[in-house]
């Protein structure tokens, strides 16, 4: 009945593929073949044509798998062929590793860094280091870093300095571009969907909500225009859902969508989400008091037994 | 890293008493004195005057648990001098066992059966076999059995022949009262609070919700009055919250509340609650598309971890 805590460390990383399942089965593959890796997500999307793998494990194990994962992405992803929806730099794009459990920040930094070194000596990959892991603070968010996508920063690399990759010399792998590696917090990506064909209005809505145009704190938002499925959507990151949490940006885009006469159709999540992020939204709309995540029954009952098994030993 | 599923039954037993903290906690420790049952939540109102302890484990201890508790309520607990909000009519008022992992409602039916014998043979309490496991169809439901109550059900026995008890002589303990043990799903305990005094206002907006009066099939609602608090409340079992969503509860009253020009000012879960009921919740209000629980990350891990663990058996 024991259950043994872990520590766990969540890695999600993007690649620049998202329409041929052989590539993307391949990536996963070299994940999952390192041992105590789990792997626990792929999802594609065909417009974006990008995909996002979500693995755990111990930090040791995540920190290898991440590293197969790119080396399989950097010998069979071509960036000079490749065309989608969502703004790309790499062929691995950004490699993320979030603490989960019994595991600090300081230490997701420290194993993204090892990861780093390895890209740029071992496949000759250069990487921007990013978020926590951010040597220069203009390193830190990525939007900044992707901007011109990897043609643009192919071009502009020689001449804009702070544009330097962290490890590796200034030019990117020809096929592979450059790669951003960091540690982070937990990430809800979550796109809402609109119905229209315009996305002029998600682009009015991504602007109103996201937080570099003067929305919430810690939003970031893009407008996407999903021409499989006739509609258009704002495609957000929370990077911070416990303080900007999911139903205050939704409703948020409910009311900006209102205004231009524009219904929402759906949304998604993009990945895993944590639960509390979700708890929350239940709290908020059925007006819950005294509501958290231990009244969970599942919750209680594992920390009940965990707690069991540590007087066991 | 493995986590051991186990076999769970729960059991949420209510008891008569909400206003000795002292009378609750010796109930609380008889039942956490047998090895291998989680105590998970105790939880007492003062104007209902009633506690609802929550337990967990293996089918063998968490029946053992229930007796120890109901005997040490009989002890303690004198009904003719309760005085409380809520109907009862036992000091062990009921004793639902809920099937949770890896156990069938068939063997939750006799494990209540099994209990029930006990409490007639040791403790001289009668016993009303209910929900899943009635012998009668009009022992079912538990709303028909406690109508008029401790006082009431004393008087009415010997003439009502459709009252005998499933177990014992047609007569109450005369300070235990009688007492309802069965299997049953799990149930979302769900109160709405309303800014009103007006204990009309939700009596009439129970009988809209509630199934025997016209409303939604699996909600069971009850009006009350909670001086402490200057509000009144709707109070519901939710008692198939896959079907009858809470969010469709919460919406139905939140749209006959306005009817009457009354606010929802805030709602609560009594006890534990299921973590899907939850997410559906979630999933409703931010029109999530292709949403399910393994989507959320806590679940996929343990899904990971338990499968690799029995690989490794």
């Amino acid at each position: 009945m024991a259950k043994n805590r872990a520590r766990i460390v969540e890695c999600i990383p993007n690649f620049s593929e998202g329409r041929d399942p052989g590539v993307v089965a391949a990536i996963a593959d070299a994940i999952s073949s390192v041992d105590g890796v789990y792997l626990l997500r792929t999802e594609s999307d065909v417009d974006h044509n990008r995909s996002v793998v979500t693995f755990a494990g111990e930090p040791g194990a995540v920190a290898e798998a991440a590293f197969r994962g790119i080396a399989c992405a950097v010998e069979r992803i071509d960036l000079t062929r490749h065309v989608g929806q969502h703004p790309r730099m790499g062929a691995a794009d950004v490699v993320p590793f979030v603490p989960i459990e019994d595991v600090t920040m300081a230490e997701c930094v420290e194993l993204s860094r090892r990861v780093a070194e390895r890209v740029w000596s071992e496949l000759g990959v250069p990487v921007y280091l990013y978020e926590e892991s951010a040597l220069l603070p203009e390193h830190r968010n990525l939007a900044d870093l992707r901007r011109g996508q990897f043609e643009g920063i192919r071009d502009a690399l020689g001449s804009d300095s702070w544009r330097a990759p962290d490890l590796g010399e200034p030019r990117v792998h020809p096929t592979a571009g450059i790669t951003a590696i960091g540690a982070r917090r937990p990430l809800v990506a979550y796109n809402v969907w609109l119905g229209t064909t315009d996305v002029a209005i998600a682009r009015k809505i991504a602007r109103a909500v996201r937080h570099t145009s003067g929305g919430l704190r810690f939003v970031k938002a893009l407008a996407f225009e999903l021409a499989s499925r006739g509609v258009v959507q704002v495609s957000m990151n929370l990077v911070d859902y416990r303080r900007t949490p999911i139903h205050h940006v939704f409703e948020m885009v409910r009311r900006e969508a209102e205004r231009y006469g524009v219904p929402i159709v759906g949304s998604e999540l993009i990945g895993l989400v944590p639960q509390d992020a979700l708890l929350a939204a239940a709290e908020f709309y059925l007006r819950l008091n005294e509501f958290d995540a231990s009244r969970v029954l599942e919750n209680r009952l594992l920390d009940a037994m965990s707690a069991d098994a540590a007087e066991d030993e």
